[in-house]
């Protein structure tokens, strides 16, 4: 492996951290919160400095990358940011143990949004709460395609480390070259976000709070500021949030299509209409279902799209405490938990592409059943898709399961039951956010003991990194000298 | 499709099924159960017209059967024992729901022992109880591979009869003859049987009470006759039913393999291990687990066993509440849930099989991701697996994974919570039997609506059938005349 080349990509990547801690500074020098300025000041010196020290120390001889070490940067930028971006949480005494810390960066990189703070008001630096939520914008659409996106000395080779930091089965480039793909990308997060921005702080947000929650909507987080999430906030906001959790869980290729003017080609997805498909039922099927808990059809209705929303999303976000509603809602929200937004798009999730592969792939096979000499392929949005990718996105589904199960175990040497333990992996390792029972939305995972703390920010991490980045990183031959 | 074909063996099957139903019908007799011996007769009458009509009406012109058949006769078969087989309970008056009746009849063909009697000890009626475990002894090893095995003039293109209703990935001809193989694997099943009665009558169970365990183990199927299923046994009664349970989730090519003397291989073989491995490893972990709540380390060792057996074989006898154990201990025998026995044998779940096949499969996904070029086969018991194998297990993971999330979102217009819910599909679609929470070892599948029954009495039906030939029954394709 080309190791250099990987701990040089690193140090760039942490004098780029550097930077960006520079807006939460920002934010604490106006809000005139002494510890969280030295928080953020101490965090940014130690980043830039050990970026820069990475850069020289491992000056690449060559810039060539594969597969192997796109996973190897991917996975160790990843922790990296998992251990620096819980420092100024640590340096500022907001949150004091390194594992709580560390569990509430990786679930903001990740862009989870569970959380071991049983009450939120009790942070009372703004910084640190617009750093919590700022990670979820870092995260949402991957930080080293940020990187990609800013460096100018970047070979088309980057291809492997977009694979494995964007999420879904296939990395299209919208444009021949690589960074190209990486800035209209970030330009168009960048405006959708600013256009959220604008128009929760037209509603009873003020602009702190427009920025913090269209940051926590963008990466389709889920990290607010008051204990009942987005539930205070006026009917307005809470529609606007809505909608833009559905904005991000698009697959960002069809923005791009948008802003060609190719409007014909984007209504024709598949995927899109896949995803409209299920909000549409999941919101009927809840709306009817919970119809006798609200006063009236617009409350109703208003909080079963923010649900629908916010879990198929995967943000987290809520309005209301679903886990009081019938077990044929919160069913269907568990089922939702694990199908998660469109690939390409900032959510997690198994993802709408995987399980439309999944649902064509068994329509395959009962059709090669009953006439065992057909040969017939897949196809997506019109065109063939390759055996391989079939084939993967189904062996993918093995591992998920396989990996899922593993959380779920390792997880249940706790107090609690089995709703909560089994959500609390669902939820985490498909980076929704909250769960059922005691991890519901008017709870939190404080009560987790340290180790299931960790375990569960693996299912963070492998559920944002789609597990292979992850599980490869232990692996020893990834590892080894050519 | 060869219509006459399929009729004519459904009408041969229901000719056999009234042979069947003497054997109850002599136990009626010997206890002088009125209503019983007349319950019997007519289902036996009714079932032997059936039978003569179909074959006179359908005599086909050639015999000549494909994967098609193979499917429809299986589900038909299944679907007519599903309701002949429920005319008993019925007709006696011991349940009155036809619902009830015929969830009870799936639910023992099926080898699950899901019951929706709340109390087994309201059954008067030793012939019906003994009819009860006797559907489970029948579908262990599949009613037409016992057909198979004694018609006389059965063409060896019933192999596709034999792949649609044996469990596992790929059924292996024992000897070139498929009549042939048929007998050998009821001659061992026979045998294992009776070895078991034998054992149980040296304890103390009656001569009844042992033929109906063995039954119950036989087919790993756990309909027991006492309301606390062997928990008021004695220990060498449970001590004698852990084993067979085991026994009776092994590959029976592995006892034909013993029949051969050829213990070199059978000794060889990866499934029993892993199997072995499993077994070895869920039992000590869940014996340190619940050491505290037992009197003494033969009673911890002796329930951890016994349960553990009774799972991972989908058998669903208990001694213990294992409802009250703690969380770790109940999460890991709803993983055992889903794993089930080897294939091959009478148990259910996914099969040790295809978990193996799996993992072999993951195990070679990450080696190609590193190095791309690799082209490796995956080997299983030391051969190579042909790749459609590979590839249709993890197709058929994914089958495995939407029907269960769909069974489990049909039956959560309930009252009760998501454990109760999940475990209830989770065990009737493996065949296991009590579930968690509401329907653990202690409750029943009775309060549940008559609309969730009909859906998890499908569940069974999918899960013995391995899903393939009950979701074809529906499509119209497979009903076309050429």
């Amino acid at each position: 492996m080309n190791r250099r080349m990987v701990f040089y990509t690193i140090g760039k990547l942490a004098q780029i951290t550097s930077v960006l801690l520079l807006l939460p500074l920002l934010v604490s020098i106006i809000y005139k919160e002494q510890n969280a300025v030295i928080a953020f000041l101490i965090t940014a010196a130690v980043s830039l400095g050990l970026g820069f020290l990475a850069t020289l120390l491992f000056k690449p001889s060559n810039s060539l990358i594969f597969a192997k070490e796109g996973f190897a940067i991917v996975a160790l930028s990843w922790l990296y940011l998992s251990f620096i971006g819980s420092l100024p949480f640590l340096l500022s005494g907001e949150i004091k143990s390194v594992i709580d810390a560390v569990f509430e960066t990786i679930s903001g990189f990740t862009t989870t949004g569970a959380s071991i703070i049983p009450d939120v008001t009790a942070i009372t630096s703004k910084g640190i709460l617009f750093w919590r939520s700022f990670t979820h914008w870092i995260g949402g659409m991957g930080v080293l395609v940020f990187v990609i996106a800013i460096l100018p000395s970047v070979s088309d080779r980057s291809i492997h480390i977009l694979r494995a930091e964007v999420p879904g089965p296939v990395v299209g480039k919208l444009v021949p070259k690589i960074t190209e793909t990486a800035k209209i990308l970030y330009l168009i997060y960048i405006v959708l976000t600013t256009l959220e921005i604008l128009l929760l702080s037209l509603g009873d947000m003020s602009l702190y709070e427009s920025i913090v929650h269209s940051f926590g909507t963008a990466g389709t987080g889920g990290f607010g500021i008051k204990a009942d999430s987005i539930a205070s906030y006026s009917a307005y906001s809470q529609w606007v949030i809505t909608a833009f959790m559905l904005i991000f869980s698009i697959n960002f290729n069809l923005f791009y299509l948008l802003l060609l003017r190719n409007f014909k080609q984007t209504l024709k997805s598949e995927e899109l209409w896949t995803l409209i498909g299920i909000v549409v039922v999941a919101f009927t099927l809840i709306c009817i279902n919970t119809f006798n808990g609200f006063a009236n059809f617009e409350e109703t209705a208003r909080n079963s799209a923010f649900t629908v929303a916010s879990i198929v999303s995967t943000t987290g976000y809520a309005t209301t405490d679903f886990n009081l509603w019938p077990v044929f809602s919160k069913s269907i929200i568990l089922c939702l938990m694990f199908i998660g937004g469109c690939a390409g798009s900032t959510a997690g999730g198994f993802k709408i592409t995987r399980v439309m592969l999944i649902f064509k792939c068994l329509k395959r096979e009962f059709k090669k059943l009953l006439h065992p000499r057909t040969v017939a392929t897949v196809r997506f949005e019109k065109s063939p898709v390759e055996e391989s990718v079939v084939q993967g996105t189904c062996v993918y589904l093995a591992v998920y399961i396989v990996c899922l199960f593993a959380i779920f175990l390792l997880i249940s040497f706790e107090p609690f039951g089995i709703e909560t333990n089994f959500s609390a992996a669902v939820s985490c390792f498909n980076n929704v956010g909250p769960g059922l029972a005691e991890v519901g939305p008017a709870g939190s995972y404080a009560a987790y003991t340290g180790f299931s703390k960790i375990i569960l920010s693996f299912a963070m991490l492998m559920g944002r990194l789609e597990i292979f980045p992850v599980l490869l990183f232990f692996s020893p031959s990834i590892w080894r000298k050519k």
